[in-house]
């Protein structure tokens, strides 16, 4: 696996990021001199994933600050950088209130890394001897900068020796899950096959699904969840076949401020991304309300309804 | 919109398709010059929709025995060209039963057209003013070589006035609604927008879909259907809204030998269309039960649960 710095870190006069829109191809550092390049590698997805973006956005802060930039500017850029992550707007708060932004970047790097293995050991006790997982997304080492989420709790159960088996979503447009998390599987040799997003359903009805863990991007304080498009049918298809479905995030990614989903801000990405030749409606996200999710795992351990009230303990005050 | 003869047309020496592995980029026509070349065509998708295929298959066939051939290995090679579709049988029992397979397999091609053209005021009877309708793969001009089942009840409606939009499903992996059908619509003039497979759900959770329509390879005598992958989620989730789901397709796509889904043989096809780089599953079709449909349209009109009756009629003895 790969290690928290060569996924993200911070350098005297650089942020240095692994270039996510080259991989699995090529293994290509991007060199991010300013907060606002920071603010263009998180808009383009050269690094994605809600916590890794959060970690990004503080280094690039952090960045800002040690060049003598206009702090005001670099926060409002990288906080303008993707809307429905709250983790950034969260993570360039903690940076702003620190005495030394790099420092607390590093810590709140590590905090993250911390973190993930937390939550990989509460989702690992949620799956069961012999489990073959259904994953949407990436919610590795690239999404984090640590262990993961889902995936983080896929890889802490197959060291345990429960896992049999991932099936991959492509999760289009932009297939995070057939580029990104397909490979750190196979760098962890851990058995695994790709799908098409629409073939989930058909797999689901062959019984060949123990389970489904995703990540999330923002979860209301009511449970409801944004994550990746194509997330709310497969927790439509999971409870229509009885196959618990679970949501692995930080605290980081609850929102407290907000009451249900439909607070959540969806971004809309270029039609481009969808088709070059017709047009497309692109929106990066979807909702899973939060009847439909058995169980949100945070660092804090394993919630489940009614999370109005399960929630509140897994963020910090 | 396309000419049937401009779809797939038989000439003395050759059947000719429309190549639609090149659409919408080129239009090429691919010259096929026995029924093995007919074969490679439909199994590599130069042809592909269900109505469409069973056409091919009969020309192929007639252009076998123009040519002398040995017309039980030309049926054969024909006959396992793709597995699921049920017309590609039914054509080729009718040719080799006929006198004279040409005369015979362009007759088939032509009540092909007149039945799309019935099914499509069928199903647009079912179409209210305004309506904003989603659709799944392609099921138009080139999936029949007549104005489409689906698509062409889609395209009377928009004659009548009644259809607003289309949202057409990319349908991955080898965006036959991407390249295919959103060809067909711009073509037509008719307003759509393509979407990836997995927006399907927020779309219809966005209030913004009024009706899904969507094809058939093979439908079993209690309403089942076979249809490309994809389309039972979608049912799933035009359910969970309210939003009714119908399947159009000729009664050659009806198979009363096969009692219901499980008895129809899924196509698995190359994981190479998925992902060149990792393992994957590639079923080129999914089953849909019947309770998740609301109507079932044929040439012969609206038929309603339960299917084991309504069905009956929809087939020529």
């Amino acid at each position: 696996m790969l290690e928290p710095d060569q996924i993200i870190r911070l350098e005297d006069d650089a942020v240095v990021l692994l270039d996510q829109r080259r991989l699995p191809d090529e293994r290509v550092e991007l060199v991010c001199a300013s907060a606002a390049e920071v603010a263009d590698a998180i808009r383009s997805l050269a690094v994605r994933g809600a916590p890794a973006i959060g970690v990004a956005a503080a280094y690039g802060y952090a960045l800002a600050a040690a060049h003598g930039e206009d702090l005001d500017a670099a926060a409002a850029v990288l906080g303008a950088a993707r809307p429905t992550a709250v983790n950034l707007a969260w993570a360039l708060r903690e940076v702003r209130a620190a005495p030394d932004p790099a420092a607390r970047a590093r810590e709140l790097h590590g905090e993250e890394v911390d973190r993930c293995r937390r939550m990989s050991e509460h989702a690992a006790s949620l799956i069961g001897d012999g489990s073959r997982a259904l994953t949407h997304c990436n919610t590795g080492a690239l999404a984090t900068g640590g262990v993961g989420t889902a995936l983080g709790g896929l890889r802490e159960a197959w060291a345990r020796g429960l896992l049999q088996h991932v099936f991959v979503d492509e999760t289009r447009p932009l297939l995070q899950g057939a580029r990104l998390t397909a490979w750190e599987l196979e760098a962890d040799g851990i058995p695994h096959t790709v799908i098409a997003d629409s073939a989930a359903g058909a797999l689901l009805a062959a019984g060949e699904v123990d389970c489904v863990f995703v990540g999330a991007d923002r979860i209301a304080a009511n449970g409801d969840t944004a994550n990746k498009v194509g997330t709310y049918p497969l927790a439509v298809l999971a409870a229509r076949h009885g196959v618990p479905f679970y949501v692995v995030a930080p605290s980081s990614s609850v929102d407290l401020s907000v009451a249900d989903g439909a607070e959540i801000p969806i971004e809309q990405r270029d039609p481009a991304e969808v088709s070059t030749r017709f047009g497309a409606w692109n929106p990066a996200f979807d909702l899973t309300p939060a009847g439909l999710i058995t169980a949100i795992v945070t660092e804090g351990g394993v919630h489940r309804e009614p999370y109005t009230e399960s929630l509140v303990s897994a963020v910090p005050a």
